[in-house]
């Protein structure tokens, strides 16, 4: 029987708290307590709508798999449906809004598109506050983030001429996965904060140009569906694991994506508790005040009020600074080790095994000791640790000092990569490939997939213009010797 | 029998001097060549009202300890009292006062601080001028505060992945004495600058978050007074020594602060001469002229005058131009050497007995031959010697090279800590612990105890956090080969 | 028989394509795929005048070697003529035309010009924002450009005083030709983008001060009208070659030229592909823009129109990315080697053959084995590999590594040198002399002739000082101990 | 008899050419040819009163010794010093002299200057733009200039603690002349442009404080006149040599200079050719062209004219471009060599022989086996080569690997000194003293004698500041252990 939006109203507290998303009812009372992202936020919406808050960050699944079916309370009924669109309807917008509508509008056509800093120009002015903030930021001062990217403009070319470069192929080969170019897409997630199709948009991009797309746990779409989005079944697919704590979970977890057809695992070990990141937090505190202002009426301004505080009890009123981030990550594991883990997933699945989230060489002889497949060099982009060593620097060492290493297993990295010259430079340095997260991000919140398709391209020209210019007609020709590390600090591109 | 204001305006000149201070009447005619900070700035009040001047940058028990009996006139009688009351309120506030109520009034929630970086923010915005350059100054062309800092951007973190960090204790001893994080609050002096309690606001909060506080001699409460404001007769006091120069003065105030209870000391050996703060300097000039020209009348301004100057003679005239900081330390020893001043000390006292402002490995292996306790490396947060080489620097050599000292001896460091990430890297690199200094006051100031207590646990947090991330569960999980000194300059967070 | 403009207007597409150039008119139907640049940019113009767009990058002789005589269809009729002066009068200049007509207004008197900084300043001001875009830019991030320049900054003088420098000469010989100092014009392209008699001026400059011109395989003038240009026939000219991927074209060329009189040949080996000059690309489509503005009429502006776009469609829709510079080198030679090429080229000329784009010292060792008479090190002004290493570096290095190649061949380097003092870095470290491309460009199209008159005279005072300052009377006295490497960064002049 | 403004008018021309100083009427048609500064800038003034022009920058006794008593025509009649004087008075402001009124009424107290940027300021404030020009302006890029100083930011002290520091002396001998502290007045020309008594300030500054000044060949006030300043007859002078081309000449200066009483003689040989001082030069433009347009009249500017030029033409008038500095070295020897000029020096002189503008170790050990008193490292404040080795880097070398050169000779630099830091951390690297030039140039422009004084008090309290806060006593106490040249850069003061 359909609900009113005059009964949902009725629950709007712990004892008995009813949502509505998507024109359904929900009774998520008995879910508060083990709601990731805490209580606090959902009761925010007791009693009310929630769908524009619950949407971008939450797969279409969520609901099923962690509601128990006599939750789903019901639909609304028709005279509720329409009173909701009216008051959506009549709803101010908000400043950031309307600077997003703007920017719509004057978006710039695709083909204007010349490079990844145009698109993330694009993908920033379109984005709201809150989706940019969680995109773009990174741990404390985000040094991590921006040395991430300075650490390839100390590496140099030496480039070769005179060789013969005419039939340039730079495709190669990933955990055995053909890959047009030696890029993939890095797990990131939340891609629907950025678009409504969100890693759709990544999967379809991915899949007509060929390269590999890696899920991460935290998707904003289901496995599923994302698998679904592929442009042929044999389009290959990895997935980020975020281990949960309870080995079960985590192994359900494991045999969902490979029943769903998934390639590779890539296990998260760089990111098992939350980073600090203040401007996602922030953006967060930003976007409550402005709902709360809006609510509050226009006859009285909170400057008029005069200010009697108690900071010491101010400061007990437990305030969320986890951000979207933390959230995601509550429940997983804080205790693996390379005896106890790896072993482990070997136990629950025949795919690839690889770890993401390696920070120093030590762990990467330690990885390969472990049998891993593939070693993905990486700081998380700069949202975990700040002052973590940029992966471009361990790379080196790493080929530097224990070139064997490359012999075992598959190395990549990612973190900074912006420009095919950045990809060759990896290469060169004995990366099989470079992962990107936030490029294709924004390349989807942009112009979908068609975004997605346009940043490989670009990627394909400038890794064949290089590779050409530095004198290598295949991946293989790549070698060390034409990269120089340099004892200066050069200019730096856009940080 | 009471005083009137027209009595205390008579004694207005070196021969006669009384002030009024809180009400009271005092008779300084005698006292005036010796006080620290010079007679003139006494003079300046002779037959006034001295208050405002004297209240945020004496102890309380300043007057008793420097005067006789006898020279205490007495109070004022009534109708001074509503005069002079009557006379503050008609005062017309100055631009300075004027943007420090505005910053009160708009003061963001405590809850909202982030970081020390903001909190920091929020007190420059509500501190006077003056106050604000006392305590961010330092000497020459600040070089050395801010290399101290940039110092911590050149190590970066080889975090370690794939070990158990689930129950993460960052706690330590220091000196013996337990410390919830391995941090203490380094001795600065003048806390009630910016805030009415001051010092006490620093013993409670440490108290409540249990780490520990370094008292300065120059405290702006009387060490009883901040030995009384702690949470519990056994939470630990530092005192932090200047020496007098005359041994018996030193010796009775060494004796005096280990019968309060302090648990030890640290001799200040990088402040035996005052440093060339010229901020400082000039925000007290800035003041004066504040102060002048509000008393010159309307009439005519400065600059209808003809400037007719003697340079020369100008040049005479004395200026005062060693700012706050050298009054403080006008008698300070000027000849201590390890040889006669570590054992006098430890004839003195049982207390342990650390050195605070080592700038170098050679004097560092004196400390620890001298037997001292602990060495705390410090050039005094950049305010004394201006390109003194940044502790961390020293601390990295140190450890490399003389790593048998932290075998016998505690070293500790401070100048430039904002992050968790800073006091991590000084632990990996051998400190016990780190002091901070600033940022202690800046809390105080912009939210009293609270503002104390929300600083340690935002410490807490980002250490914490960022063991986890390198792999550590316990600060004897903190090794040097967790941290590398990278041989490029990253970009710097704020200076 | 003379035509009219409504005849050539009926000819406004691919079937047939009739164009009117400096009021001929040429039937190019047939030429449309042979186009180096693309048929689309010359169906832009189909029917009508391309004057414009054709004169400044195509040298004159470039119709009569492309199109057959019977495509040459004649002269446009009296009226015509009219009606096509009258309608370039109507038109209304741009914004960018404005610009620089101010600009020609308050132009500097060239007297008063006192450094090539100063010279690139007014050519900026002078030149449309194209031809500035052409000139300047380079590929990526242009960090390669930056670079270049700031080499030199790192390179610091050891100066030796006492020592008879009264009569200094700053002459030298290159390839056996006298040179009034060491520096040459390097090989670069258009110079009619800058100025109407483009390389003439340049070839009567360099003839006037002794200087040696190498002259573009896409000069903009023919090969003929250049030496025609010089001051006397014995004024020598260098050759640099794009080879054409058929060697019998190439060998055209070559012979093309040395029966010219033309004295050595510089084979390009850095830009066999074209770089990715992003400036250089949107300039063009800025001025596109302006024009179908200016064509449009004013009744509707396009940010009224409602955006309906489908991305994927648009990126499929094809756009020229190329730029300027990907148009000249479509047909040269992507497989050429140092077994094969240099043979082939020794096989069809008597010049002295130098390599132009030696990047790395392992290239500059083969060179020299492949028996060239001189290496440009040189990365093309930065314009092709971002990152490619600083030439002065490599020059470093193999001054350093393989001072024998020094005495087989000469060497030169060209690159971010601007001031005398740049020129002699370079000798000290072994060069013979010292290319400039861009400074060339600038001064002609700043003042002609004159211009490149000034700024030889410039680089003359400028090293014969610098000569007399480091203790050297001739180009033989300067050794690499006057010359030291720092450690540090140092400021950088203008970039 | 007296002389007309009539009179003097008609002889306005290089065929017979009168000129007005002060009041009095010289005929300098002869002299035209032998003016270092040129005929034409004499040329200007032919007819004319030059007084303004000819003052600043001549010494008094020059048209003494240059013209002959027969030219010395006579004084002005009564009516034309009227007529002169109301002309004077009549003359528009230019907005340079308006600004500089300014400046003057709005002058800091001396008693206010805190350092000697403080100083530089208030000098830059109160200067003519040409005379700003002239004082700080360095050649080309002007990056020896700011090097000089960055240098000095690389070493960092290693301060020593528990040392007797109380009585601190800075004093010391230079070439066995006592000096308060180490610190030098270094030659440095025109004075005068800056304040109307020129180098007399400095004398008497330096000797009220017990320094010695060094000075310039081309100072401003006669030798004589400077000797006479001195504030008693045993108040050391040095004197700056530059050597005459024609022996006799030189010999006849040192002779002079001998006689008057000064100590030492400083052979300047950085310095034989002009360097490319741009600001210099553009400065006379500028003065040059608001003097002509106010000659102009106000009808019509020189906007409204048509420009039609011939570049080729304008190239060749000639235009002067040595600026101020040019004129004074026109004579100078350009063949000096160790082996001859030392050995001569010796023949004319008992006085200690020094050589300024040591640039390189090499130059060093040559001039101390030549057997000179003492080695000024100098790269002339970076005024003439551009990229020439800071002298402190230089002294740093010299240091480390021939420390047996300090046991032979004296060893000075100047350069970038600012602070009493810079001065001990070139002490401990064994220099006996340090020079500053434009430091005093800048005081005394702002304050006369009097600012000399104060620059001394600032230094001598930083000096003595920095000694006790490092742990030294005396210069002798000063020791290379004590700085330590760090690998990074370190942000820098003011550039």
């Amino acid at each position: 029987m359909p609900l009113s939006l005059q009964q949902v109203a009725e629950h709007n507290n712990s004892k008995s708290c009813w949502v509505i998303i998507k024109n359904k009812v929900y009774d998520v009372t008995d879910f508060l307590p083990d709601h990731p992202g805490g209580a606090k936020i959902i009761l925010k919406y007791a009693g009310r709508d929630a769908t524009s808050a619950y949407e971008p960050i939450h797969p279409p699944d969520a609901l099923d798999k962690n509601l128990p079916p006599e939750k789903h309370l019901g639909e609304l009924d028709n005279d509720s449906l329409v009173e909701l669109q009216v008051a959506r309807g009549n709803r101010k917008k908000t400043a950031d809004e309307e600077r997003m509508e703007r920017a719509q509008a004057t978006k710039p056509s695709i083909s204007k598109i010349l490079s990844l800093y145009e698109m993330e120009d694009v993908a920033k002015s379109l984005l709201s506050n809150k989706a940019w903030a969680y995109y773009s930021s990174a741990t404390d001062e985000e040094i991590a983030r921006v040395e991430n990217a300075r650490a390839f403009s100390r590496f140099f070319f030496n480039a070769r001429v005179m060789r013969p470069v005419g039939n340039c192929d730079p495709s190669t080969r990933i955990l055995g996965f053909k890959s047009s170019i030696p890029v993939f897409v890095s797990g990131a997630a939340l891609a629907k904060l950025g678009h409504p199709l969100g890693e759709a948009n990544i999967a379809q991009g991915a899949g007509m140009c060929n390269i590999i797309q890696m899920v991460s746990s935290n998707a904003s779409l289901s496995y599923a569906q994302i698998a679904e989005a592929r442009v042929n079944p044999s389009q290959p697919l990895f997935f980020q694991l975020y281990k949960h704590k309870d080995d079960k979970v985590a192994e359900q977890r494991v045999r969902e994506v490979e029943r769903l057809g998934y390639n590779a695992i890539f296990l998260t070990v760089d990111a098992i508790v939350p980073g600090n990141r203040e401007r996602d937090v922030r953006a967060g505190w930003e976007q409550e005040e402005v709902e709360q202002v809006a609510g509050e009426g226009e006859g009285k301004s909170k400057a008029d009020l005069p200010r009697q505080r108690d900071d010491m009890k101010e400061l007990e009123s437990s305030i969320d600074i986890k951000g979207t981030a933390g959230a995601l990550i509550v429940n997983d594991d804080v205790n693996m080790t390379w005896k106890k883990t790896i072993p482990w997933l070997r136990s629950v699945t025949k795919l690839p095994i690889c770890v993401k989230g390696v920070q120093c060489v030590e762990d990467a002889l330690l990885a390969a000791e472990a049998g891993c497949d593939g070693i993905l060099l990486s700081n998380h982009g700069g949202r975990q640790l700040d002052y973590s060593m940029p992966p471009l620097e361990i790379l080196y060492k790493l080929r530097k000092h224990h070139p064997e290493v490359f012999t075992k297993t598959e190395v990549y990295l990612d973190g900074g990569v912006r420009r095919g010259t950045d990809v060759l430079k990896a290469l060169c340095l004995g990366a099989t490939a470079v992962g990107m997260g936030r490029p294709f991000l924004y390349a989807q919140s942009a112009y979908g997939a068609a975004g997605v398709v346009k940043a490989i391209r670009i990627l394909e020209r400038e890794i064949v213009m290089g590779m050409q210019l530095i004198g290598a007609r295949s991946v293989h020709d790549l070698v060390p010797e034409m990269v120089e590390r340099v004892d200066w600090q050069p200019v730096t591109a856009r940080l």
